[in-house]
C-alpha cells in the first residue's frame, strides 16, 4: 500500500551510506505523505548494507505503527515531531556525519563563509539549546524536536534545511526524502570548510547579506536562475 | 580443534584492516574461549592480506602456544593480562589508527563531547600513566597490561570497552572479537571529531552526566531500547 | 561543427570530477577556439555523471549561444571575462574544492610555502578584493571576472595559473582545458598543504625568492629541464 | 643486463603511487647495484600509471647514462650523492606527500612523540637547513644531496631512513627500493600522527628515550624480537 514511499524511503537511506555520511547504523532517513498523513522511517538498528523497502517502518503523525515488522528508528519521534511543526517538508535524515558533529559538539552554530553555503543555506546554521535534565529524562527523542521547532521560531525551514543539535549531531530535510540527503551531504562539506576557516583566519567574519541574497536567490525562489528551469521545460539534470 | 575460534579472530583480524584501521602489519585481534581457557591471536608481523585462520596462534592463559607455527603477535603478553584481569571480555584489539593515536601520544583522554561517544563509551575514554623505565625495560608487553589494568581501578571494563596507552596507542575490547572491532572503529571517530571539537572551541566540556545516561543506557544494560532487540524475538540486523 | 573544442571540454569536466574536486554540479570547465573565437562549457546544473559533448555548449566570446539545447554553467560571464582579457589562456576552471575554498573564505591568498607551489605557480596565489553591493547586485558573474582581471594588473595570467575569489572559491586556466584541469588539482593540493604549515608554524614565511625561480623556471620558461621535452624530440610522458 | 634492479625500481615507483604518496608525476623511486655501482631511476616527468621497466634510466655513480632512451629524474643527483656517501642503503625515495611537506614547508623536525614513529625512525625525523643562494643556483639537487648529508653528520642513516628537505619535501631511504617506499609510507602517517598531536597538546614532548629504546631495538637489531625472523628459519610474513 505504501510501497513507492518506502522504496523512495529506502533508497535515500542507502544514498546517505553512498555518500559516506554513515558508520555502522548511525543514522536514518524518513518521508512523508502529506495526503495519506504517513511517515516511512529506517527501522532501529538495522545496517545500511542489508537494507530492504519491506523493512521500512510506516507509522501515522501520532506515531502509530500501520506496517512494518520491526521497531521505527530510535528517532522517529523527533522526526514526527518535525513533520507536524515544519508543514512544507517531504523528508527528514539524521546523521552523526563527521564534521556537522563536531560543529554540535562544540554547541556552535556554523556561520555562513561563503557562497557555497549561501547556495542551500539562508544564513548561520542553528544549533539548539543544550537539553535540561527533565528534557532528556522523558520523551528526550521528542523533546529533541521540539528544541528544534523551538529555534526556529520566525525562521522558514525551508529557507534552512539544516540544525545542529547541541551535543549531538544533525538534522537535516527537503521537499522529499532525496532532498533531504543532498542537505546532509552539503551540510558536511560546509562544516569541513567552515573548521579550515576559522583555523586559518581566528576572527572570521560571515559574507555579506547582499552575496548571501545573490546566491540563495539565484538558486531558490522566484527569480532563479541556476540549472536549467526555464529551458524548454526541460528536467534539470 | 580450535578451529570456530580461530576464524573468528582471523575474520576479526581482516574486518579491521578493512575498516581502514591498520598500516601494513601494525596491530592484532585476539578471542577468548573462557571455557577451554585459551586465547587465538594473530601471528607477529605477518601482513593482513595474506592472514589464513591456520596462522592464528592459539596459547593458554599463561602464554604457552598450544597450537600454531609462528610467534603470537609481540603485543600478546598486554592481550593475556587484559583476559586475565577484566573477567567480562571476549576479544581485545590494539590498533595505531591514525586519530586514537594522535590523542594516546598527547596522553591525554578523550573527554565525552557527545552522543556519538556517549552511546558506546560511559565517560572519559582514560589514557594511562607514562610507564616508568623499569616497567619498559623488563617484561614491557605485560606492564603495558598492568597499566591498563591499574588505570581501571574502580571501572567496568564492560562500560568502557578501549583505553590510549600513553605515547603509543589504543587498545580496545568488547564481549568477542567482532564487539572488539567495532569498539575500535568507534573509538577511532570519537577521536578525529574530539580533535576537530577542540579545534572549534577551544575551552570545550563534556555532555552532562544526564544526556550520558540516557544515551548509554538507552543502548545498553537491561532498560535499552535501541535496535531491534525486543521485538518478537527477531535478531538485531 | 565544434565536435572537437566539444569534447574537449567534456572530458576534462569528467576528469575534475574523476580528481574528487566535484561534490554534485558544483564547478565547471570551459574551453575556447582562439581562432574561430568560440568558447565551450558545461550546462548549469547538470550532474557529472551524465555530461556527455553534445550537451557542451558553444558560444561567441559576447556570450551569444551558437550551438547547444541547454542553459549554459550560470558562471559564462566570469569565463567569458577571462577569455577576453588573458589572451594567452585556452582553458578555464571553477570548482568549489574543499581548500581552496576555504582559503577563499578566509580571503587570504596562499603564501609560498615550499617548492610544490614553485613548480606551478610564480609567487602567493591571490585573492580577489571583495565584491561591493553593485557588482553584486547587477552582473555579478561579470563582475566576478573583473574583480580578477583587477586583481592580475601587471601580472601574467600564465604564470599564475589560479585565483580565489574572496568569500567564494577558486577559479584556475592553462593553454587548454586539461591543463586548467591540472592547475586546479595542484591548487587544491597546494592550499591543504599551506593549511597544515600554518597549523604546525603560526609564524610561516615563504620561500625565498631563488627558491621559487629555481623550481618555476626549471619547469618553465625556455630554460626548463624538467621531463622529456629535451630528448631526441620525444613526448613528455 | 640491468633488468632486475629495473623492474624492482619500476615495482618500487608503482607502490609509492598505490600507496597514495603521488600527485601526478612529483615522486621517484631508485635503487642501487652496490656490485656493479650502477643506480637505476624512474625518468623525468613520466606519469606512474604509464611507467614500465623498459623507461627505467640506468646510471653509474657519477651520473653517466648506462641505459635509456629518457632523461632520468631531474632529482638524480641528489639521489645519486645519497648513494655516495650513505653506504648502507640500497634504495631512495623523493615524494611530495602531504603531511611530511608540511613538516618540511615549517621547516621543522618531526619529534618522536609515539612508539609508531619509534618502531621506524631512532629520535626526532631531522629537517635540513634553508639552501643558501650559491648551493640553489648551480647544482641544486647535488646541493640537496649535500644538504642531506650535512644534516646527517655523526648519525646512522639506517636508524633514520627519512629527512625533510626545508621548504621541500621528504626523502627517505632503506636497504633495498622497496624498503625505501616503506620509509615513505611510515613517514606519512608519523607526519599526520605529529600534526594532530601538538593540535592538541601545544607543549608537546617526546617519548623518553628508554621507550625509544624499546621500541626501535625491539624491531631492529640483534635482539630484535618482532616478526616471525627467529622461528624456524621462515620468512617474516
Amino acid at each position: 500500500m505504501y510501497k513507492k514511499l518506502k522504496e523512495a524511503v529506502c533508497q535515500a537511506n542507502i544514498e546517505l551510506q553512498r555518500q559516506r555520511l554513515i558508520i555502522y547504523s548511525w543514522g536514518n532517513v524518513s518521508g512523508i505523505d502529506r495526503e495519506k498523513g504517513i511517515v516511512a522511517i529506517k527501522p532501529s538498528g538495522v545496517k545500511y548494507d542489508e537494507l530492504t523497502p519491506k523493512q521500512i517502518v510506516v507509522l501515522d503523525l501520532d506515531g502509530k505503527v500501520l506496517e512494518g515488522d520491526m521497531n521505527p528508528s530510535s528517532d522517529t519521534p523527533t522526526h514526527l515531531e518535525l513533520y507536524r511543526k515544519f508543514k512544507s517538508i517531504g523528508g527528514v535524515t539524521h546523521t552523526h556525519s563527521t564534521y556537522a558533529t563536531i560543529w554540535a559538539q562544540a554547541c556552535m552554530g556554523i556561520p555562513c563563509f561563503g557562497t557555497t553555503a549561501a547556495d542551500y543555506f539562508y544564513g548561520e546554521i542553528p544549533v539548539t539549546d543544550v537539553m535540561d535534565e527533565k528534557a532528556i529524562k522523558k520523551d528526550y527523542e521528542l523533546n529533541t524536536g521540539k528544541a528544534i521547532v523551538k529555534r526556529f521560531k520566525g525562521m522558514d525551514p525551508m529557507q534552512m534545511p539544516a540544525v545542529l543539535v547541541a551535543n549531538h549531531g544533525p538534522f537535516t530535510w527537503g521537499k522529499d526524502p532525496d532532498s533531504a540527503v543532498e542537505s546532509a551531504v552539503v551540510l558536511e562539506q560546509v562544516a569541513m570548510m567552515a573548521l579550515g576557516t576559522i583555523t586559518i583566519n581566528p576572527n572570521p567574519f560571515p559574507i555579506s547579506d547582499i552575496l548571501l541574497d545573490k546566491h540563495y536567490l539565484r538558486k531558490h525562489g522566484k527569480n532563479a536562475y541556476y540549472g536549467q528551469k526555464k529551458v524548454k521545460g526541460k528536467k534539470n539534470g
